[in-house]
């Protein structure tokens, strides 16, 4: 008897910002599977168990919500924001793709959910109105040069880029080495957003510009938006300012 | 005496993802501006006025919204997906950019939504697991070359795709320019997803390669995910197949 996989989705941490969707597949399900502090989001009812796991043990944490899954429980596996960005949907895949022939036929079902930097980039304005990167500055997974490659292709083309997972205890220079290699292409004006903790308590939001920007702003619960040459600051007396990126590109300055 | 803008992402169709919060503002709205179909999802009530616009009139229709919360009308405008993202969320800010001062002094804010690229994503497994960019295929408000420049920078770094407004009756021929271009760059087996109004009516999800993609598989209400060398489909028998990109890139293979 094979149960389900249900991945979903919590949104960026305010709880009105989890779609009724992700609401009515947690309510459904028996085992709760994440990173700790994704959990402690949910009110678990006394039927419903929690298996709690570290941050970076994302495949056997997916290994064992399809154990479960096999054995014919409903299992939630959580991520904040969305879990097929940057989440715990690819790990699933992985898993299956790599697992025994009996989790390919899993119920399996990706519940999605509000990423940050749709989060971030609402709370400034519309910094992501034009075509964008989403890009993780983690070379835990894959090589630095293999990031400093995409820097380059993106931000010189025009995209606009938002960054996830852009520092950390145990890599604590990657955001500052972004910004100079962004230094070299794009103009000092660049707008650059910093949105901590948007929607839940703590929240920080923090608009500047490329020459000015500091990687100490931003700590592991940050997305950073770094405009494109065409993202404008519009200033506002008495209210923060508006961010961005307007719907024409590539055109003679209007 | 100023009213509100509220910028409303109504996702990407199924009321089941419309979050919260976007509930709450559409029913503290008395005026609601959009294009019609997008209005047609929304259940007004008495009190509350619907004032549709055509599809390409976003400029025209930030200046009406934002006139009438000048004039002290707290004011909805709905974008399908997330506003934020190729929605009117910028249209809105360039209008307050280019407008009467006192626009800038007007509360606005944007409320997120789930834009279309995470439900497909979700749909077809996690190819949207690593890094990735979204492109508009419209060359009404840029220059095609851009375009082209974007698809060539973007895929040969080895990032995701997502494709939106990919074609429609007054743009052709664009998709199929863009399977030519990432031909020349990706292998003949990267994956293409082509996700049709995901979470409504009429929704069809078709996963093929890229020597194989028809850009007549795609209308107005599609987006289409095109993978990265990396990008991985793992047939199941019985079942649709899953679509991933894995959390590790630019590593010898496995």
């Amino acid at each position: 008897m094979s149960g389900r996989i249900l991945v979903v989705g919590l949104g960026p941490g305010n709880p009105d910002q989890v779609t009724p969707e992700a609401q009515t597949a947690l309510a459904e399900a028996s085992d709760f599977f994440g990173y700790g502090p994704y959990l402690d989001r949910l009110e678990l009812s006394p039927g419903q168990t929690r298996h709690a796991s570290d941050n970076r043990e994302e495949l056997s944490r997916a290994r064992a919500a399809l154990d479960m899954a096999a054995a014919g429980r409903t299992v939630a596996v959580v991520s904040g924001g969305d879990a097929g960005v940057f989440g715990m949907a690819a790990a699933l895949c992985e898993a299956i793709e790599s697992g025994p022939l009996e989790w390919c036929g899993i119920d399996f079902r990706v519940i999605p959910g509000l990423t940050a930097m749709l989060a971030v980039a609402a709370r400034a304005g519309a910094p992501l109105g034009h075509d964008f990167c989403a890009i993780s500055l983690s070379d835990n997974l894959k090589p630095w040069e293999v990031i400093e490659k995409r820097l380059r292709a993106a931000a010189g083309a025009g995209f606009v880029l938002a960054f996830y997972n852009p520092v950390s205890r145990a890599r604590p220079w990657q955001l500052a080495r972004a910004f100079e290699i962004l230094r070299d292409i794009l103009p000092a004006s660049t707008p650059v957003i910093f949105g901590r903790a948007v929607g839940r308590p703590g929240e920080r939001m923090a608009v500047t510009t490329l020459d000015e920007a500091r990687a100490d702003e931003a700590d592991m619960a940050t997305c950073v938006i770094v405009g494109s040459p065409e993202t404008r600051i519009v200033e506002r007396s008495g209210l923060p300012p508006l961010v961005y990126s307007p719907r024409s590109a590539g055109r003679p300055a209007r």
